[in-house]
């Protein structure tokens, strides 16, 4: 059975919609993806670092739409584990497991990793919006697509906008 | 250099002192290493899962003798991963690693793996009390004396009972 990493943030967890929400909330200016498209999370809302910081962020977080489903089903056809670059945050390690647990109870703790080097876990696949993690990762890598990455096109990994797109790229059709 | 990997609980982590004390104050007993030696800590002590839930629990344990300089040692001469198998109890996550912060202030964020399976990590030395992670490890392997291991004798495990110990084994002499 293949192992897959499955990212949390941006893949899993529809961060930007809390940074749209938040933004607004405090600034008062609704941005929009074309006004943030290629910058990365830090550089297009300048209170990212504090939102992320604050016990509790992570268990608001809403689910990328289709994702409770698709990961169930690459769950029962590969050896998924869930990783997350979640030690940058120490706060957020807690509530990051606590929201797997409430919106994808089908994922045990023994298929968690939170972690500061996605390089050091084993693995045949990867799906990451983030090419830092992708591009030194050895197998199949498979960029779900997020506002930071949307100009990116020159690179090896395939690109996808969507959990319906994951599932046609890897579930097998019965 | 080589990638090494240091379990927390019983190599970094002295949590039997722990154990012991909790233990002594909740029935007035004070047990003896000779009491529970070759009992898992769950076995030898009724409250351990209790206390291992209870937030706040792994910043108050106190480290295990030597290891400070030694890990420093190590941090020095190898690629050095402390990991932890903290999955298991979510609520711990956030303390652990504001615990190896306060007290390895050398050890950066992007050396840190908490996670439900250390199987899952590619590397060449583990240090760790528990035969479970050791005995699937595929690298060289050093198993720290702690109670429950003290009566394994037929393992391929290199045992260690002190920092010190280590120290012998893994840094070159100058």
């Amino acid at each position: 059975m293949k192992r897959i990493l499955v990212d949390m943030d941006g893949v899993l967890a529809d961060v930007y919609s809390c940074f749209f929400d938040l933004h607004e909330k405090e600034t008062g200016e609704r941005l929009s993806v074309a006004n943030i498209a290629g910058k990365l999370e830090a550089e297009a809302f300048p209170g990212q670092i504090r939102w992320v910081s604050t016990p509790g962020f992570f268990r608001s977080v809403p689910v990328m739409p289709g994702s409770v489903e698709g990961l169930k089903k690459l769950n029962s056809e590969y050896d998924v584990v869930v990783i997350s670059m979640a030690t940058e945050f120490p706060r957020s390690l807690t509530d990051k497991q606590l929201w797997i647990n409430d919106n994808f109870p089908f994922i045990s703790w023994k298929q968690l990793v939170l972690c500061g080097n996605k390089s050091l876990i084993k693995a045949d696949i990867m799906i990451d919006d983030h090419p830092k993690n992708l591009d030194s990762f050895t197998g199949e890598t498979i960029m779900f697509s997020q506002p930071h990455n949307i100009f990116l096109r020159d690179t090896k990994h395939k690109r996808v906008s969507s959990w319906e797109e994951i599932e046609s790229l890897l579930i097998k059709k019965s």
